[in-house]
């Protein structure tokens, strides 16, 4: 067991029911997301300590996403208050060959204009074996990507270990014509574990890689990635095949700085019940496969088997145990449980 | 952009929740619905001008149907109150082998019952360049029959071309004992555009068609139909394969006059959410196709994706857009879109 | 048309919505189960008199589950109300590869703690043609158990038919540390019909059955069975495969005395609606197909057809007349029925 | 404990959610109700054999109102399926000073349309103290109006004591010209009990009353119909002085041909949840009462408890035992039972 | 029947279900609404030809807010998309002693960031007769005052007549430190209705009015405000009294320049439905009174009528007919309308 | 801010939607609740540090009332896991003149049976200011009247103060025979505040108190409390007034040692919207007031308060802040609050 702070917004999702249009029937179901805090909540349930650093308005809004996280445990002393409103997005779940959609509303939030020296980080890492960040932070603004970069800094400082989730996001980068390669490039030079693909190394490094098969153009992406970020010392990801909205195939890649490259999957995912939180599902998994000390394969297969457990969950957080992601990684039958 | 008239019954759907039998639990889901009113919705959501014509009753029942048709853009101007009731069926969603089942109750409604004569079709007409008609309206009884064929000979007189679907329910016939052949013959000999496979024109026409392969069977029909009605240019239908209650596979096939013989498709269609209005959306994604001057297998990508995607939506209106349509159609990708 | 006494626990199942964790939004759904009462309910929808023994609670929740039952034909006058609580499960809904699972609650019910002496056999089958139990009801406990075999022994004495679903359920019978292979043998021992595959036998006689062909493992299990039970005269079961928790397939099997071995299916069960009540369906369609004199590979096509047709439908009763089996079993087709 | 027969129609109600307009969402509550099947439930509960007689459409909606009536212990062996369709009723809940708006659907149900000829009466009664009938069967239509009369002459043939609720509506008789008065006549000249105030015994004997006090003229009323009808005993009403749509304040009398007037109450009647019944709950529980012996004022106590209890409970019918009403009849308490 | 114009901004209201806190449970039902668009609806209703002028964003909540003022038969087609967001306010829905509470999300929506050059004031009032305004639109900042300011003088040289309700939101104008007596000041000087109380006057002209009877008090304001605006002709307001959150008693007043002051009610306001939008729904009477030359009684106690009444209905819009107001204000009778 | 422990059962209710009947409908609304636990979930939100103790079982029902108080800030950390089953209780909400119901299904529960031994009082109370106990945990059984008395003793050693609230449940205490007068002064003879009204200590002194006056009553029972019980220094109760289900009216009362005797109120209570937990919230609110040092009248204005508001609440807690009760309990006006 380990003690993990996760850094990042905390957002409100409302959903149309069913597989119904946004607003077709005018009625929204509710749930609590945003990347990092998908992370915490898995972490939380796998049984780890995990915490929470951000910002949320000072409203029912902001104290129902706290008040969420505590229900699954995660520590949201850490959680303030600033102005600024609360992040919404809005969902709409696709099916056959209708994809999902998502609308954001998250600009001007508590979270997006807190300023960056409102984070004491010293303190708020007090305690903490891992940090957690992803992509979408930096992301969002010129001041979330100043706080990420002082979080990651100061982890560095004090031995706290850094895992990163790219997470790219063009849409938001270009927002305000952030210079992504070179903020990304401070977040992923301070992290011991990167998941990611091809493509955002690509972003990363101003990189192609050109080879036609998924596993070797990874392996050729991590192999850069290393090279890079000297401190880095896994890289992964997982491989989705989408064959309908409804229907994935899903793999997963665990890259070490000495060439290993181990593989998981693939598994069929049909009849997805919810998409949302998939990544975050998988970097949980394997956070907590490391952290236990798995071997990398066992790893990689718990991380795949907790991002495959994810879509069969409605809303952002992947409400299952270690036992019962193991369980399904070791595919324990698919008859009721009595 | 053009300008349609869409004559048909409204309805209220009544649906049993999810895969319940109907009244299981006493609650109903509510959709309004018609095979033209579908058409109309369609049409307008793909930025038509659609106007509906028809009769409902003056009661909160009909005012909802009417506001809904508003809702989604369609002009209810000319939906006009009558005495009778509203027109109603129940709905029952099947799964897996237990199929759907329908449960009309449309007996005495407004627009059945509806004087034939109390239609000024040169006023309901005027402005209009495309007239859409089905063949569930004359099927109703001998004052719908009387109407459908007054819409139609008045469209032709001023020249509004005809979109007729052919939608043959025997049932209907049966209660009055109409002689669907010959209003059939009525109408679709008065249509530029119609929409039937094989059993249509053998009812129409009274001739077998035996072909094995089902593509050649309609081409089949193509001709009979064309020989007969002169002025009829394009024949359309869909090809159904139900492989479960909630899998099918769709494919489309468009015959000219000239011979021509285009087809789309297969698509499979698994993980249905809801089948009905799935060939009123494709008629609509084909008028649209057509009145945008697309080459016909593009028309008919459109109209079969169009099709396929009211598959994917609750209710029987089929609320995207046209972009959405061809974004299907491309095949675009099926993960979320952010 | 059979006059069939059914005997067991009435059992409420309060199910988290959609494929919600338990309590993971503050909303349960409820329905009103327990093995013997869906073979009630089920044989009642496909026309014969079905009736109902048991005990429930005196409090809303006992009423309750009484005026479901009878709300589907089944007799209920000879349900008492006794001491005790309502016996629950609580139920979570998996899919993909997340398994359902069943919590149960029903330690302390009315039905698990009434005083064997208080059923007066005699009274209680008077009129009845069939007997119907399962080896849910001595699993439960010492009284139980006592109850069952006296129903059995009077069964025979009455000339009533025994059927007997093993429904082998370990934990319960650990609980108590019941001798569930001597008590199985005293209501085995008086059946007429036996619903169980190879484990049950094992279980009952503590033999193994080795065989690797599946329908071949239980035709040894059923010889062993008729050498052991002289008055047994069919035994029967579904094969189940499941790919994952929303599909299955399924076949059947049904052997005779005689040697006689029928076999029905396979069938693809894809995108399940509610697992629970599988096993209940296939003995009430068996039920149903003997009584009715079908032929045994018509009355297992009707059973199969039966415990597929539950997959499709929310909740533990199979709510379809036979009519609807049958048109399922002939695989009168999958598209919407008008 | 009594054997009561009603004979009437079974309506299904489709009502809006909460106090919104009728399909301001897209969505009804479904209940089950109709005058004759309401005091039905009711005696059921109270723990009287109540039986009903009707005719319902052979389709699901036919089927379910008939379960329910099951549901709540009515006897419905005698409900047949009949052509026609089910009828229906829409409601929309009011409040504060917004009256709740019914919009009837009932024209050409199969209740409505059957042969009079259809009920051998003689058969239907056998075995009952009482047939229960209300004037909404009559004002259907020419074809209940004789199924009416032929059902309390048959009635008195037997010695089958006649409860005749008045239930005047003008709207329907107005539909088809029926000669209310004459009709009623041939109803209330058979009946023991007549649930009617002044306006009824005006309409059926053309006479006004014009006392002030409300009490008063019902006596008055009360003298003409015991000198009109030799066979009557009893007639009671309530008084209703409505202070806005949830709050009424209600009482009840009670005369006898020897020029007895009981009354009872006032109650106040605020936060009405649902009004729909109340008339039903009032005559049902009079029956109840008179039945069971109790002294006049006694029993109308507590029709007047039954009647207020109704307006708490969601939907037509009374869903309490004669234990409850007679709790809410002697004011045991209002806060909670534990 | 009249043509009139409404401007302002649309919004989705958020509400907890029941009286829940905001999110206590995690659903939330969706209406839409806003001050202006409340009495565009109202008035469509009423009979009138509304149109709504304003500024969504292009995203599926943009789209479905114009739907919806499209179901209830106002004219949208010129509320245009424009940059900016959803604005959004979440309720919670008070009891007893705990009021409602709203949260607005309003911040940095398309309507209040929209550019007002972008308003051709020309255009979009040809063809109006009344111009409708609210406190709220200049309120939130320097944009929407001028785009107000323009709107109201350029219908002053059309000689369209404006109606303005005062709306005073302190709130909004501190966040942008706005000069609300002057901006206000150029409204009220352009309008020829205006709804207002003293405490509105008394913001305008820098002025108190401390007398003790409340409609003496709005007398003398009136008084006030017809000397400072010489093209008033009718100032009116409400009186709310509220004794509880869900037990106001209201009352209403107009004034007329010749000092003639009418007051209507007061009438008893019992179990509250949802009190949002009563200001509007009371404008909205008082405009229809008013353009159907009413007498000035009647016109405000049609308006106090249609005011109590939304009191009873959920969501923003007053959702009845002119004839189901007047029957309200003519008292006509509380108990259920069959 | 203090430190409070609360230890008592978790409680999951199950409530009937709406007013109707349990399972008349077949859903339910989940709630956590239990006596303790609201007071904690009070404190918790008013911004104390508090502490639930507590046994339930290891299944998802347990975790789920755990995760709930977490939800609302109480520290879970001590509640354990055990053999038993999870307590819980059916409602059904009365309204007018029928009651409402509580089904207890709390026998067998995980903290009924288990062993007072397995608590370390010591350890539990650690750090704790406060102790808060009811008298349903003793009327359990013998096991948790043990628990309570060790606990109470326990605090009464470490100097933690104790509040007890009598919440006198004869049902439960006949269950087991308990010789509720000797434990309940056990419980009382350690406690500082005691939540009490005559009747309580009515049945733990063995005194009856016949003033008419109902406060002059309590006065003369809290002499007698002082007088027996040498620790005690308040004894506080409201007085409730039942007009009929929906609205009673509320006062309060507390009494000190030197015969100071402090009344709030009195509150009209009318439209309760969920009456369960009213006394637990009176009882956190006074604590409240007394731990902030208010005046007596203060405090227990304060606490009157946070009664009212629960009743305006869905569920079993008082989801307020200090901030909103004292709002409410100035009666800061009950419009909608922008």
């Amino acid at each position: 067991m380990a003690t993990i702070t996760c850094f990042g917004e905390l957002l409100l999702r409302l959903t149309a029911p069913g597989r119904e249009r946004l607003l077709q029937t005018l009625a929204l179901d509710v749930h609590v997301g945003g990347a990092e805090a998908n992370v915490a909540v898995s972490l939380s349930r796998f049984g780890h300590q995990a915490s929470m650093v951000g910002v949320v308005p000072d409203n029912p809004l902001g104290a129902a996403a706290r008040a969420e996280l505590s229900r699954h445990g995660v520590d949201v002393s850490r959680v303030r208050s600033g102005d600024g409103r609360m992040g919404l997005y809005f969902l709409e779940q696709g099916a056959i060959l209708r994809p999902s959609e998502v609308t954001y509303d998250r600009a001007g939030s508590a979270f997006a204009i807190a300023d960056p020296a409102g984070y004491d980080w010293g303190t708020l890492l007090a305690g903490a074996q891992w940090l957690h960040l992803s992509g979408v932070t930096p992301a969002l603004g010129e001041r979330t990507a100043q706080a990420a970069i002082a979080a990651a800094t100061m982890a560095r400082q004090m031995g706290v270990r850094v895992s990163f989730d790219g997470n790219f996001r063009p849409k938001l980068w270009r927002q305000w014509r952030g210079d992504a390669p070179a903020i990304l490039r401070e977040l992923m030079g301070r992290a011991q574990i990167v998941f990611a693909d091809y493509r955002d190394i690509t972003v990363v490094l101003g990189r192609e890689f050109a080879q036609t098969d998924p596993f070797a153009r990874v392996d050729a992406a991590a192999h850069a990635a290393f090279e890079a970020f000297p401190q880095l010392e896994v890289m992964a990801c997982t491989h989705r095949t989408p064959h309908s909205v409804d229907h994935h195939t899903l793999s997963a890649q665990l890259c070490r700085r000495d060439g290993a490259s181990v593989h998981a999957g693939s598994l069929d995912v049909a009849g997805i019940v919810d998409r949302i939180g998939g990544g975050d599902a998988f970097a949980a998994g394997l956070l907590h496969g490391l952290i236990e000390n798995m071997a990398d394969s066992d790893a990689l297969t718990f991380a795949l088997a907790a991002a495959v457990c994810k879509h069969s969950l409605p809303g952002d957080f992947n409400l299952v145990s270690a036992a019962e992601v193991r369980s399904i990684a070791e595919a324990n039958g698919f008859d009721v449980r009595r």
